[in-house]
């Protein structure tokens, strides 16, 4: 591992058994091609596995949370407490995300990698304590590079528990009241993108609210403007605590071999930085929805991602990514499990 | 039971449990709305069930399988013996379908209406030998009244074990060669809509293919034009006993108060056909997917339709439909399972 673990080579996909699990698929008794998406996704995690019949039994959800010092510009339609009180939800069982881990049968781990409570103590949360949220990234960088660091590798820390769990997907969900500004704030600065087009109304902003967030997002990315070319510098800048810890954990779970499924627009975002700064992760990544917010279907676009739903979910927490889980575990079903034309003796198509 | 039992009245919807739902998902612990799609789909759920808290474990899945005279015109990739095939392989469990059925838990029947071959006798298949397969329609009519009220009662009798056995969701599907072909020539003949509109690959014809499909259903429109402003008998012209049965099971469910999630583009013209009827079956009907062949979305704009899925699916067999289950129980777990504010002490946003 050098200092920058982050760069170090992503696994490379099993060539074998992707040709091999393309062969099968055209042996499958149905017109080639008629289960759309499901059969390239099927495919990519075989490779990905390295198995001819791969499997979605074990999923890792990790739910990083982190508050954001750029609340104090206005820019979220719910108070900051929430954050710290979503996570007691969250290990409560009663979130959104408690309840898809649970109908999944996923692991599901919360890690507070720092809320604007230091003394919050809830059991079943890591507490990281990397700051008291970030800082006002209007008025400076919203985390030191040191608190960066910390954050990628607490992101890789809990990829390396999925491994070492025997983890066949992860994904990595998000909380923290703001997160949407400092996503949009940090794709502005990768994509060279008009300000508007990347930012939405989050959790529930009107059209004033989101136009002031636009307002806000110009003045950070100006303050920022001489690093906008470094892309570690700019998740820096720009980013949360959650959001720089899920780029340390999707880069991990390349790394490593981990198929990874990815949420929403932060998540998605999370995504682009990791690509950007280690572009061989791109193939581990799969996608679990479009969603609500503006900005994603633009992020979804420059990575080249075809999301799996569109719902018009706005949730995060991971539950885009987990509601997409049982599209995943039926596509290796169908894959693994369908009779191939010679074995059900069913006229193939004429050549 | 009138003589025409497809016209008495379908059953209403549980205002009370209704208006319950809706009030019970402002209250979980999320920004209102942003589980998107799944949230409109629990309340409507909730209403048909008559239960705050619907679900959706029972599902029943029937597949309706009939030949296609139409296919002597070379409107089809494949062979007119594959229906039967795969009428064998859907109860020896190599179909998708089967094994989508399998791992959803779901109870499948498999009921041939009428194939080439009038001795098929398959063990677990219902064989109703209503004909050798519909009539070529380019040159009369597909089926009499007699075998289109046959196919209907067919389908309502499969509705009717469905309610017997609990089923909190039943799906249709379908399995006949040309029966693309059917489905193009009866949405024209309802929407009055150009037949290059409506008429796609089906499993895969190539451009040449889909240019001749064309002119049979022009040939089989101007044949059968006297009788297009009457629905029935525009089914019994131009449908074949599967979109008959579809059709029939659809208005039973809506008349015993069993929600439907319809699959693909053949069953969705089956439910165009089951709305024009009979109207009041409308709210009865969910979507599962949009499929690939193109005039899947001209038929879900007309009903209003909003599906779950968009996977580029074109497979049939109930499968797009088998594939969205998970997000109708998931939907359900969410609405019944989540936190709402107050249980879990979290600030809902200041009005």
């Amino acid at each position: 591992m050098t200092q920058a673990w982050w760069l170090n080579p992503c696994k490379s996909l099993d060539a074998e058994a992707l040709e091999q699990a393309t062969a099968r698929q055209q042996q499958l008794t149905k017109p080639a091609g008629s289960l759309g998406q499901l059969e390239a996704v099927a495919v990519q995690l075989a490779g990905l596995q390295g198995q001819v019949k791969p499997r979605v039994d074990a999923v890792w959800i990790a739910i990083f949370a982190g508050d954001h010092g750029v609340v104090a510009e206005g820019v979220s339609a719910f108070p900051q407490a929430v954050t710290g009180q979503m996570l007691a939800n969250f290990v409560s069982g009663g979130a959104a995300i408690s309840v898809l881990a649970r109908q999944l049968g996923a692991t599901l781990e919360v890690i507070d990698l720092g809320t604007i409570n230091p003394a919050l103590n809830l059991p079943g949360v890591r507490h990281l304590n990397i700051g008291p949220g970030t800082a006002n990234f209007v008025l400076g960088a919203a985390m030191s590079p040191t608190q960066g660091e910390q954050a990628l590798h607490a992101g890789r820390d809990s990829a390396l528990r999925a491994v070492a769990d025997g983890a066949q997907l992860f994904i990595g969900g998000e909380m923290g009241i703001g997160n949407t500004t400092a996503a949009s704030a940090l794709a502005c600065a990768l994509l060279d993108c008009p300000v508007a087009q990347l930012t939405g109304p989050g959790t529930g902003l009107d059209a004033a609210g989101v136009s002031h967030k636009s307002q806000v997002i110009e003045r950070a990315l100006a303050r920022h403007a001489g690093q906008r070319s470094d892309v570690l510098h700019s998740l820096f800048n720009l980013g949360g605590f959650e959001i720089a810890a899920l780029v340390g954990a999707y880069l991990a779970c390349a790394q490593e071999g981990v198929a990874v499924l990815v949420d929403g627009f932060i998540c998605s975002v999370a995504a682009l930085v990791a690509v950007r700064l280690n572009p061989g992760c791109r193939e581990w990544l799969l996608f679990g929805h479009r969603g609500a917010e503006p900005g994603h279907r633009h992020v979804l676009e420059t990575l080249g991602a075809e999301p799996l739903l569109d719902l018009g979910l706005r949730l995060g927490e991971g539950s885009g990514a987990a509601l997409a889980v049982p599209l995943l575990r039926l596509a290796c079903d169908l894959h693994g499990q369908m009779a191939t034309f010679a074995e059900a003796a069913v006229a193939d198509r004429p050549a």
